[in-house]
C-alpha cells in the first residue's frame, strides 16, 4: 500500500448546509456531482456525504459524535491561525479551542464544523509548507 | 482558508500496535518523534496519537466507535484494490467490505484498522491519479 491518502469523506446530516459552511470558508466544490460534494484539496479530495450512507458504505456502526479523527490545516504564521479561526467563527463554527501557544512549540486553535468534525488550524514552525500548500516533514 | 488539508490524526489506543499495523502495510514513519507517529503521505501527513489525548486537544467529547469520517486510498486498477485489501487482511485488519464493483461505477473494498478507522481502497475510473500519487478531479 503506497504511503498516501486520496480522499477524506466527512459524514454530514444536511449536505447543503455542510456545503454552505465550507463555501463560507472560501472553498469551491467540483460541480457536476449529485448527492455528494467533492472539494479538490491539494493532492487529495475532501468529500461530504450523508453520514448514514457513509456508515453503511464503510461497513461500520455509527456511535454518533466524534470518532477519533481530527483534521488539521497548517498555515504560515500565528496571525494566519487567528484569521482562519475568525473566518470559521463567522461561518458558524464552534470554536473548541481559541488560538494560543501549544505545548509542542507551535500556535493553534480548533474549530468544529456543523457536523462535529474538528479542524485544528496550526502554525508549526518545525514543518515546511511548500508553495503549493503541501506539508513536508 | 485555503482549500487544502495538512494533517489527518487518527486516535489510537496503543501507539506501538497502531504503528506496527501501518508498517505492515509498507508505511515508514518519520523517525525522531516521541508519543506520536507521523507518516508523510503525499503532500500531507497522517499522524497517530493516543485517542484520549486527541479528544482533549480537539475540544470534543469522545463517544467511542466511529465518528463519521472515512479515509480512502485510490489505486490504478481493480487488481490493485484486491492486492491492497489482501495486504490489510494479512496485517490483521477487519475487512468490512470485500472488493467488488460499486454502485458509482468503480471497484472497491473497505478495511478497518485496529482502532476502528475505515479505509476504502478504490479504483475510480473517473478520477486521475498522477505519477506522484495525487488525485486530480
Amino acid at each position: 500500500m503506497e504511503q498516501r491518502l486520496s480522499l477524506v469523506t466527512l459524514g454530514v446530516e444536511d449536505l447543503e448546509a455542510a456545503r454552505s459552511f465550507y463555501e463560507a470558508l472560501g472553498w469551491s466544490q467540483r460541480p457536476g456531482t449529485e448527492g455528494v460534494v467533492f472539494f479538490q484539496a491539494g493532492g487529495l479530495v475532501v468529500g461530504l456525504w450523508r453520514r448514514s450512507d457513509l456508515a453503511e458504505d464503510s461497513g461500520v456502526d455509527d456511535s454518533g459524535g466524534w470518532g477519533g479523527i481530527t483534521l488539521a490545516h497548517n498555515v504560515r504564521s500565528p496571525a494566519e491561525v487567528d484569521a482562519v479561526v475568525d473566518e470559521a467563527r463567522a461561518a458558524g463554527a464552534r470554536i473548541a479551542r481559541e488560538p494560543a501557544e501549544t505545548f509542542w512549540g507551535g500556535y493553534s486553535g480548533v474549530f468544529v464544523d456543523p457536523d462535529g468534525h474538528p479542524w485544528e488550524v496550526a502554525h508549526n514552525p518545525f514543518w515546511t509548507i511548500a508553495d503549493d500548500g503541501s506539508v513536508v516533514l
